[in-house]
């Protein structure tokens, strides 16, 4: 891979002078024209110590408009960070809509180092490659222009660099003994870096690499990639996008649903019952912060269902100071231009607490899905991104309960009623109440979908019967404590 | 003041049954109809320990919809926190329009406690006094309710409660070691905060001291004053707001801008004299992250002042790792739903990085004073509150430079003109920047006052003849250089 690079390509500053002046017009040109669309510019600057990422970062700064554009690096982790799943730190960075991010260094560079260090063995290597790329295909789908460029140095190229940066007082302080150290390494590194450019260099994002021995090559190489990127990527989004449908899928005879035992109800000394599971939850609940552990517990289920209810009573148990109640409602507009889990993830909170979500990351596949608010493609692709967002919430310790609260229609219908009729409940029935009760089995199908593609060991689907609501808030409870025994202590 | 909560206030079962009753549907509909206006509310509940804040704080999201509601506590600054100014924290957990929040402790906890231990002396304590009473002045100008409860107990009282904790194996974690402690200070406390009470509470926002030793009574009281305000706020809100007027105030004739020499210009040798300013802020400005300091440069000048080209020179100075433009557009909804200088706290970089404004948060006292976006009063109080932002930043570590860059009207008609004839400047040129230029005059005396009313020793305006454009980006970076080589080293 890196071959190529080791030619001895180089521009004279005749040629460098004329192609940055066209370089820049365009660059500038197609800039100004992103930030009229709902498309972002992430470019990756990575590649070897001494290539002149922070250089080539500087570059993109004057070139283009520094107002619409930033550079981020990303040094150890804050506490904060730290306390969130890896990936945190790089959804807190994205870029909004018609903005650009320069990211030196970026979701590649701890593999890479700690591969190097055979910290980590290939499996592991492999593992975070694909979620990288996973990453990236989420964010090419959410309109993002993504350009990834490696600044490659041959052995002698390097240790010539640092010689040469080390030989001028004015930049000697740019030479580290890390450098010196990771140089030793070279070999390492080369063979490691090559694997991870070969296995992520895909179709839709690929790998730019760049001989960083002669600067203005350098440059200008790295410049025209990302021009032809974003008017490429201009040149695509001109076409009108097809406008979203709604889905009218019937559910299956037989589901999970349809296996549901609404008929369950609670006999009479319920009360003796749910106050059992009740300080349970209490009293586990409160080893989460001791052992660096969060709770979220999602509820999903039609208008009704009385996820609500359950809530109230399961924040009952929980320290209010650590508790968090998130109902998920439309998008804000800085929400909208973000990729859609974005607004999940900046949400997110600290170890130690519980957050309790009233509808979820599941709208995508639910409402969104049977309301044609997005493209098929959209929540179809959803389904492994929700996947993988729960999997890295699990990695960073947090334990996710999610319960679907099945009822009747019939039953649905006498709730609607009694709110019609009840005057404090009046606020909870709403148009669009009616309106989706109408698409049931299209909801029905939705979520049957949602609760087969999205279970997962460390993140499993309770299905409730929730006809009873009394039944319903016991399971619920009984479920959250036994997770929580189950995982602390 | 506390007398009057040591008369032994309590309610019976049965009148409490009846009052939750009614004050539950009121308190809902009450906070189903803030949900719907601009308005935010803001509870906070202090007290002494054993006093029942948490369980005061459980009762109001049992009794609210806690969808719209959310508890803060606030632990140890995170060092995310520990970077910012100290009331960082506190606009980061403010509520949006429509929401409220109960906040267990508050920006009073620390200084109280502070004072109670002599951390502090008393003018220490008045400055903090002083400084809580500006912020909540500010969040109730922004729409706030704003509801101050104290839970009181008598030093015999809080015995009592720490023991009736204690004997109870499920309550008894509740009481720490520090509790008794503070316990064995009740007396220092209680003189301390009588003081904190008595000096802030005023009539816009004034404490309910609540009697805690009964826990019927002390609910009902909370949940009554909260229902009370909320009820107040929304009578006063259904009035409509005035209109906006626009500002066409004249520039006096002498002023600090009339007195600028435009005619200044830059001899031939200049490119070395600018070098030799950039290589000083270079260097300089290395230093900020390994003294834990910041930097913060704000640029204002009417259009095609000249701003652009000033920053691209600044910014080619500083490491980009560290560095960051900040254009100030229109804000977003989820800014309009927060106060005012919310969007420029939520920005703020942690210590170590440089954050260069291109426009800033004086828009407030320049673009909408002119044009109206806002009321008479609320750029009117900007100043005041302007100038307390930027001195927390100064405390905390920040170097804010802020320059004001001054052309005549000639010279903005020339540029304006370049910029139509000029294709890759185009873009920078708008209707917006035609309409301005016809209400010169009141956007100089806009200037005027702002220059005047804000200038402080830690934060002061540099005033920039920037006719020649060489001579303004030369004195911009060497007043930068001068500024850090004062703060730093």
């Amino acid at each position: 891979m890196f071959e190529s690079a080791e030619v001895g390509r180089s521009v004279d500053k005749i040629e460098y002078a004329k192609r940055v002046s066209v370089l820049r017009t365009r660059l500038l040109k197609a800039q100004h024209a992103l930030a009229g669309t709902s498309l972002r510019l992430v470019v990756i600057v990575g590649g070897v110590e001494g290539g002149g990422k922070t250089e080539v970062a500087r570059r993109f700064l004057d070139w283009l408009d520094p107002r619409g554009l930033r550079v981020e690096s990303y040094g150890d982790p804050s506490d904060e960070e730290d306390e969130r799943p890896e990936y945190w730190r790089y959804w807190r960075t994205l870029p909004s809509s018609g903005r650009g991010a320069v990211l030196v260094g970026s979701w590649y560079t701890r593999p890479i180092v700690r591969r190097a260090f055979k910290q980590i063995g290939s499996g592991a290597f492999d593992q975070a490659l694909d979620r990288a790329m996973a990453f990236e295909a989420m964010l090419i789908r959410e309109k993002t222009v993504m350009v990834k460029l490696w600044l490659h140095l041959s052995k002698k190229g390097q240790k010539r660099r640092f010689k040469e940066l080390e030989s001028d007082r004015d930049t000697a302080w740019r030479v580290t003994k890390q450098d010196w150290e990771f140089s030793k390494k070279y070999d390492r590194f080369r063979e490691v870096c090559e694997r991870a450019l070969t296995k992520t260099s895909v179709a839709e994002a690929p790998w730019t690499v760049i001989e960083a021995t002669d600067r203005r090559y350098r440059d200008l190489a790295a410049g025209e990639a990302v021009l032809a990127a974003i008017e490429g990527a201009l040149k695509r989004a001109s076409a009108p996008a097809p406008k979203p449908a709604s889905d009218r899928s019937k559910p299956p005879k037989v589901s999970v649903l349809s296996r549901l035992d609404l008929t369950k109800r609670l006999a009479d000394d319920h009360a003796k019952k749910f106050e059992k599971q009740q300080t349970r939850v209490a009293l586990l609940s409160r080893l989460l912060r001791d052992e660096g552990r969060s709770l979220i517990c999602a509820f999903e289920g039609v208008d009704a269902a009385g996820k609500g209810g359950a809530i109230r009573r399961l924040l009952g148990a929980i320290d209010v100071r650590n508790a968090r109640v998130m109902a998920v409602a439309a998008p804000t507009d800085e929400e909208r231009a973000h990729p859609y889990l974005w607004r999940f993830w900046r949400n997110l909170p600290r170890l130690g607490h519980a957050t309790i979500y009233d509808r979820t990351w599941y709208g995508r596949v639910l409402v969104e899905r049977v309301e044609g608010f997005c493209a098929v493609e959209d929540w179809k692709r959803a389904y492994a991104e929700i996947t993988a967002f729960e999997a890295e919430l699990a990695e960073a310790g947090t334990i996710v309960c999610k319960f679907w609260l099945q009822i009747s229609p019939e039953e649905q219908l006498r709730r609607f009623k009694d709110r019609v009729k009840t005057p404090f409940k009046q606020y909870k029935i709403t148009e669009d109440d009616w309106r989706n009760r109408g698409k049931w089995d299209a909801y029905q199908a939705a979520a049957i979908d949602m609760i087969e593609k999205t279970s997962a060991p460390d993140a499993p689907w309770t299905l409730i019967e929730a006809e009873d609501k009394r039944w319903a808030r016991l399971h619920v409870m009984k479920t959250v404590a036994d997770r929580l025994e189950e995982e602390l202590g």
